[in-house]
């Protein structure tokens, strides 16, 4: 009986699943983007590295893999580009070092991991998601975070590999921008931009199962060990199965005080507003509140949205029902 | 015109904040309390302090202070006192150091201050306000941390300040146990015991805003820099002068995931669940993903709840109209 049942399900399900919507989107921070310093040159390097993330991950997906995977599949390879503020590349903080954020979450079980403030790991999204799996916690902070990733046999890089000129030229910056400031005046639009650069990606497996992750190197010129939004789960990611799967990007301090990521869900779950609409209310609380940003999310039914009240968010989709792109400015 | 508006204001405000409630509730952990080992003297030494804690608050309030002066009144007793896992008295790490979190929220605004890891602060609750006041961040970690405080001019102690016999053989009998267990097997009630233990208080003043804050020493046997609940904005600690005040104790990892305050707030924002029942359904959504703990909220009305499916928690609440008590074991 139980044979039986197993070879209709064998037969069954692939069918069923064959049906079920798939996807991600995926991002690569929301912020001050400069039209006229985007050479197209540049833009080109851009798009090619969102595809090819976009295309690493929904690859995982098609075959059947799982949201998670597909996820760390994304979000590696924006790490490992010096183009976004993640892994190499990231923003330097005001000591001249590099000090990676990420976190991850598990709709199917809404399991999670974050770490904070890890300086020799290459890829700190894949670290969140060991704090997940391997440890009893959810969040670890700073050595103690490498500490384990240690005792995980993690592979160490000097800091130097996150290190790019381009990042230490805009720490210069800053720092001048900084002390020629002998108030706390309003900020510039380059303070502002300082602020932003995350990556992150969303998605929905085969399965039905939503995931999201969240990976940035922080703020430049950072200092007190200030954590942002990124690795603080209900803030810079969140997802659930029954409701939908988040990853922000933006001004970390009000993404926090609004629990960006959890609020769109709370809407979704308490009320039933569509996705769409949720993400849209939620960032009108940030920009209440002064702030400023994006987000990418995607619910349990294939629903995208990528809105943001920046002047640009790096971004990549592909959903199983055709629809796919890359784009920087304007929301869609 | 003005003047004479003014004086109108001047007559009538005083006297429609005569009728507002306010008040304030606060906790000293929740978790397993053995009643056998809780002496007559000892309960009343508990009972006592909650008391003090509480009166010092309700004071602040009564004379027309500020839900934040109120809360910061209140947490800072407790801090001080070495019952409870919070500031002197701490829980133990691994390496046999005291590591403190807290934060802090004000519901009129939503700033929010958070601190993770800070070891030489006596009261972190008010170094967690400074964050919120004095900084651009909502929360600073590590040395990082305590850089700020410097330059804020508080006064630092030697981390031995905080340290106690009792919580000293806490942490041996707990590194016993972890090393007597070759697997992760199940954990016993002494286990879970370490994980507890935090204050908080929530409180609502006379011009009816509400502010929430929580302070603890994390678990005793602590590694890798983990952190939990406490100094999560949306975890651990939520205001909103539109919904509730809440702070949260418990298996702060659960909390985390299920981003307890902020749960609790969205359900009266998006479907206008009464406070008790709301902060009931969030806690059974930690039960049901294997977590344990309490909360403590306050709506903006005065309605409060204490509810926690641990066999006791530390409270104790003030209001306006009269309700007033102390206790710790059997949910009101």
């Amino acid at each position: 009986m139980k044979t039986i049942l197993l070879l209709i399900a064998a037969v069954i399900m692939p069918l069923s699943a064959a049906d079920r919507p798939f996807g991600l989107v995926l991002h690569g921070g929301a912020g001050v983007i400069d039209r006229t310093a985007l050479t197209p040159a540049r833009e080109a390097e851009y798009r090619a590295k969102l595809t090819e993330a976009r295309e690493a991950g929904y690859a995982v997906l098609e075959r059947g893999g799982t949201a998670l995977d597909a996820v760390i599949a994304a979000i590696v390879i924006l790490e490992d580009s010096p183009l976004f503020n993640a892994g190499k590349g990231a923003v330097f903080t005001a000591d001249g070092t590099c000090e990676l954020d990420a976190s991850i979450m598990d709709g199917r079980t809404q399991a999670a991991g974050a770490v904070a403030g890890v300086k020799r790991i290459k890829n700190p999204i894949t670290l969140a998601r060991s704090v997940m799996e391997k440890s009893s916690h959810v969040m670890l902070a700073g050595e103690g975070a490498e500490k384990f990733a240690q005792q995980q046999g993690f592979a160490f890089v000097p800091n130097e590999y996150f290190h790019t000129e381009h990042r230490r030229q805009q720490l210069e910056a800053a720092k001048k921008k900084a002390a020629a400031k002998k108030t706390a005046a309003l900020e510039t639009q380059a303070d502002r931009a300082a602020r932003y650069g995350t990556v992150g990606c969303v998605a929905l497996d085969r399965a039905g199962h939503l995931a999201a992750g969240t990976s940035t190197g922080g703020m430049t010129n950072k200092r007190f060990g200030r954590v942002g939004d990124a690795p603080i789960i209900g803030a810079g990611t969140y997802a659930h199965d029954a409701t939908c799967a988040i990853s922000a990007t933006g001004w970390g301090e009000y993404f926090i005080r609004v629990g960006v990521a959890r609020d769109i869900a709370a809407q979704i779950e308490y009320r039933g507003t569509p996705l769409k609409e949720a993400a849209a209310a939620t960032l009108a609380k940030v920009a209440a509140l002064g702030g400023d940003g994006g987000v990418i999310g995607l619910d349990r039914a294939g629903n995208l949205t990528m809105p943001f009240n920046t002047q640009g968010m790096y971004r990549g989709w592909r959903l199983s029902n055709g629809t796919e792109g890359v784009a920087i400015f304007a929301s869609p």
